[in-house]
């Protein structure tokens, strides 16, 4: 069997090294170098001929700095003769352009798609795209994966009788129809409008919360004006308890100050696909590590093994 | 200038000839041939040297027979040395194929995309996908229309001050909470969750629709199960007078029997981007035709002006 | 080593499992889903990841649904990250649109393998395509196998003094020459104009025939229409004992009739590359069996033995 | 209208003076250089701009390096932003390794147009390919004329009621069936079996000769072998007054001299695919000239007129 | 003839402006929005159907900030039906990158040509590449135009009788030695030695320089490490008058500091190929524009009229 | 672990047979055909499937024959089911056309690499480029060994305290730098000016060579035309004692007697990358073998060593 080799770009290596942890291999260095023209060159310190290599790599701000590390990484090892190279992607951003929002713009998701694959990724592992359908935007074998039931056990031994889950966007509450259902409660949503990318307005919500709990559920939360104005929206419908659970916490701009300053958000649940949870300095902040999950993936992907059990989502409890 | 040449596959003959009508020009003859092993032939009776090529094909049943028509024209287009090959797809059924919805099946939209680009087009038109990513699954340009404004304008002078928008699918409901904001009116949802591709449950209605009138809006209706059980439920919450509306009206199987003898739905609304209404004998069927803004994006396709101004849809109402 | 996983589409379940019996493998299953617009859907109920993939479907009618099936069930492989995928595809008609026959018509015999290698094809394994040429549509490696060896054992053992192979075509009579070398007798051919795709005329047979046996052969009966005219003409000229030998044996549209009531033909050969045979009522039928030869080079493929020893054909006798 | 500019190659400048006379353009210079290490470069003296682009060469001996000329000009032409770059190739010689005739072997008349297309060719001009499949092997548009009309106007005025038209291949004798029909004379046939590329044996005939005039008809005579063997055979069964017809007429090796040397043989007619006619000595050689059909393709595919009505041969008048 | 519209990144429109002031056309506009997770979104606000769209951006730091613009605009403009888009990059900094300088790195001036081939770019503009072979890398046709012509003009009425251009690098001194003979002085280089990519050592300088007045050529200056080591070594060596002359006048890190405080350095002489000429307090600093050059050329590819006699440069003139 | 299996073309099987005698495999063997047109067919003659194949061939004149051929022999391992397949190419003569050297050429050093690829190279094992940037013109792997350690060490035990190793070209001397530091001498140059292919004018050597012994190194000796100019130059200089050292020992035209009469030349060392060595006649000819480097990258490709450590070459040392 070919070996295993492990490599990070700089966009997150604690969970690089959490990964090579539960697979009990060493994440193998890179070293990456700055020209004085401002261009990048990664060399891959390990030899990779022949073998089965990953490169873990969540696109995280600064998002085009980490993407051409990853395209070089996927180029130096595709061109070291590496059998088959997995770009790791537990945080795929620009899966938010998955659609033509105007006229003249890139759909830049799928150009993403495109330039991964022509540096080489024969395969991708990802988690909690913005849309399912981004799966469709690649032309090599994607797994992906889902944070949902991670964030779900959360909250499973609480008393859930008078919650509701809540999403801020009634055009795309797929995800929020799946987690309530996931634990047995109703679910409710925002009417959104979107003014621009940071400002929404929510004119209504539909659905019944007015005394209720609520678990506000996004897929990401980057400088949080969406959950933002839905807790304010939830709080005139007298909702008193308010959690905030999110797979992408990647807290840019303001979001830290704004959600520290929140004192009706009982607590905000996120995962580790992206390593914003370091620094942003949220009091009430609980991280759930992903890392076992993409390590069990990719051994799976090593090996030859199922990894359709490690699914389980949104998508396949309902195939509309 | 080049001169624009138009075909039409067996699928819709009468959306071509309207298209041609629009256009001011003649449809050009084809000569569809079935060899006695089964397999298709299709001939193009016009020189397409240097040509500007529009096929019409909506994607409708017997789709495969359709879908090998089309590619086979393509093929021949372009191996006639035509300009430049455009698909005219009025209706995308393989759109529904959009994500990974089960473990090891083809993401079929994807697939389809693929194989159209391979036969040889150049671009595609195409009218209200299933999913508006289902767009970024093309590496050729698309232009995709919508119908929306043509099925509201359906409603516009009426007084709809007791009237809610109600969408079957409250995990997919943007195109209603954009219609619903067309009309002034607001938006509702049912909860649904899909058993199989016709069984559909909806357990709970989230919004208020209690004594309204109901316009129920799906973007394509085929055997109609998830309008038809939504529409049960709207009777159990006290809505009385319900239309319902969609872009894509296929009526198969047991619908064409199912709708008409429906005493409570007041008018089914539709459009002839497909040629079931022909025969479905369903008396209350409002046809309204896509000809004209199909023929008009081809012409601007054509001489090079834009075709945003006709884009306006869901998609660019809210760009989250 | 690698793992073997067969699949079968719907066209032929039986030469599959007779197949998987060669092998000793179990035939892995698959289901075929209809969407409510006519779309279909395949899911491969067996893990693929790194395993060697065969999936089974000759391409008879509905070809297009046949196809189609063949295409998903390509792609789903490849999604689910098989090591390699190869087409298995024992009767190819398409091979049939093989040149440039009337302009602005697409060669769909290279359309269709481009759009088996779009859909994921590694490599394909077939049987007597009707041109050998075909072959190279193929920018995947093939394995051409040849029923001609099987058949001509049919007739080994027989007094064949007073015999003569007869092809209904003078310009394509290749496989008739070579099967007439390996028996051991002289060869004649008709002089076969074609009038339409069902329609062919025989003005003469080229070469003596007069008071002889005659063995006809044709690579594919359809329709039968060029068999048929010959054996009338080959009456005409005193032949009494005439057989009939094919490698496809489709047997379209009136063919079974026809043939069934044909009192002067001693015995119809064919093979089972197509699923025809089952339900054809033809009275004096002899199927020969190709699931070995099928099967013993898949078991080559998986290996990496040579498969070229069970190539013998006309093509290497004569290479012109 | 863009401009038409014309390059030629080494291969066959004659011919390309030809066509530019019919076309009324002047043949644009190119500069061919052999480095010391046994390179080409190959350089286009003419600025190439958005023009339209005409290369022609066809495949004669020295072969690699005419194809190495070629393939390094329409590189050139499309590195020079040429709008449309079409490769002329009145004689492909390639077609003639059109399928796998032996294990491990390139069918290089599939390699070679793929190298055509990797170079750049947008389009392909050929003539009477040695199979009709090949029109197939190329994933560009092709148009493919036939020189037979020609061939048989140089007949037409003569008495042939004692004529056949033989083919020296009984499995391949679709040209000499189409050949006969066009002077209206019975066709016949050797049964050829090929020990190599240049020995063949014939051990009959098959088909009516005794006593006849017979014009023997091949695509191409490169050393000849066949048709000399046919005389033979023709000789032995009476047939005195002998006719050698074919398009490419290539005469390599012994060929001039064993023709000159046929008593039996009255003419022998060729075209000007090829350029061996110059100096091959063959004292009865009667050349027709391909550079107006050649030309006037040309022409047409310039301004976008319909082609087919030149593409008059035998696939079109049997479409099996 | 199709209309000509330009865009230009965020990288350096004071250039696209003189460029479109050469022109006579007007800058269209561009929106770049940055999405709250760093993703990028750029929209073309002129309509680019069947137009020939050019789009400029310099690879100037943050090199991938603008590289990614780059790839969207090219993008979005195939998108939006563009006839043609050419990417007009003045400075190509990953042309650094064009050889295995490293085990296990990406060659990434190739990596990048792909990148911007897949995002949709037809052809290439662009000045100076570091190494004329980055010419191949690219699929697409590319205009690769110099500057040297321009910056020898600056010197051209002076007394040179006693100068010499020396190159800081003996190894790659091709630019060198063509500029010298522009001036008709001679040459002499640095034999360079670099320790990292900021730090060289010049152990020698290769040719007579001892009290001659130098001028220092570089393709680039970034830091300007190189450059400075060699007038340190020309100082020992009895150079007093030095001017230093580059195409691609970067000035990264403390460049303008060191140059700024150089009292040795009678002149630096660059061109606008970038911006940072803007603000670096450079006080000699000549900054000569090729505004009409790209102008020239664009105008050329625009209209199909030869652009190679733009294109003097060393490699024409010496063609080993 | 898969087999290796190595095939050699005819244009050096010495070399392939010293490889294989490295290895301690058997060449496998080959049969090359030409056709009576001229084209060639090449079989080969051992069972491929599922193996690691190589295929040695340096493009030696006849350079095209020697090219088609490899393309064949890659294209026949393909189809035939070989895993992978290694293109072993020790001299590659079109690196020599690395960049646009004048208007309208095809850059046929990338040309050729895409050739290789399309014929089905899955990567690429070559020495000694003429440029090291053409490793970017391949889109597949390749490993680039460098001969100059080999031919150091031919020198390394002498006196060299008065030696100095020149470069015909000034312009491109990184070799020659490199190789006077392992042997720990000054470097020179001759700053050349090519007149034609085989015509070059140096009007000076740059650096100190008076009296000095010199070692002229050229990556190519061909006609010899540079270096034979520079060693007029050196002895006008006064140098005495001249050694000559090439990788690619060419000697083509006159080159052998050229060289044969020159008695100032001590020594001519090259390799046997080409097979010119065999019987050019030259007296002083030192020819290292480069078998045992090429063997030995061949084994660590096929078993999945790293091969860079082989690497040791100008461009890692300096990586400017």
């Amino acid at each position: 069997m070919r070996e295993i080799v492990v490599f990070s770009g700089s966009a997150h290596p604690d969970l690089a090294e959490s990964i090579c942890s539960y697979l009990g291999v060493k994440l193998s260095p890179t070293t990456i170098t700055r020209f004085s023209n401002g261009c990048l060159q990664v060399q891959l310190n390990e030899n990779c001929r022949e073998t089965d290599v990953f490169i873990i790599q969540p696109l995280v701000p600064p998002v085009h700095e980490h993407l051409m590390e990853l395209l070089q990484m996927l180029d130096a090892a595709r061109g070291a003769s590496a059998s088959r190279v997995t770009a790791v992607i537990p945080y795929y951003g620009y899966a938010r352009s998955d659609k033509k929002a105007a006229p003249r713009i890139s759909i830049a998701g799928r150009l993403t798609a495109d330039l991964l694959v022509t540096a080489g990724a024969n395969r991708v592992l990802t988690m909690t795209l913005h849309a399912p359908q981004v799966h469709g935007f690649f032309s090599v074998p994607v797994d992906h994966l889902e944070a949902l039931d991670i964030l779900a056990g959360y909250f499973r031994d609480r008393d859930l009788s008078n919650t509701v889950v809540v999403s801020p966007d009634f055009g795309r509450a797929k995800d929020a129809a799946y987690f309530a259902r996931l634990l047995g409660v109703p679910v409710a949503a925002g009417n959104k409008q979107r003014i621009s990318d940071t400002e929404v307005v929510i004119d209504t919500i539909v659905g019944d919360v007015d005394g209720k709990d609520a678990i506000v559920l996004d897929e990401e939360i980057a400088t949080g004006g969406s959950v933002l104005t839905l807790l304010d929206k939830l709080g005139e419908r007298g909702v008193e308890r308010k959690s905030v659970v999110c797979t992408h916490g990647l807290f840019t701009g303001s979001a830290p100050e704004r959600f520290s300053a929140r004192s009706d958000v009982t607590e905000i649940v996120t995962t580790d696909t992206v390593s914003a949870y370091r620094d942003n300095g949220i009091p009430n902040l609980h991280v759930l590590s992903v890392a076992s999950l993409l390590g069990e993936a990719m051994r799976r992907i090593h090996v030859g093994e199922s990894v359709s059990s490690l699914f389980a989502g949104p998508e396949w409890a309902t195939t509309s």
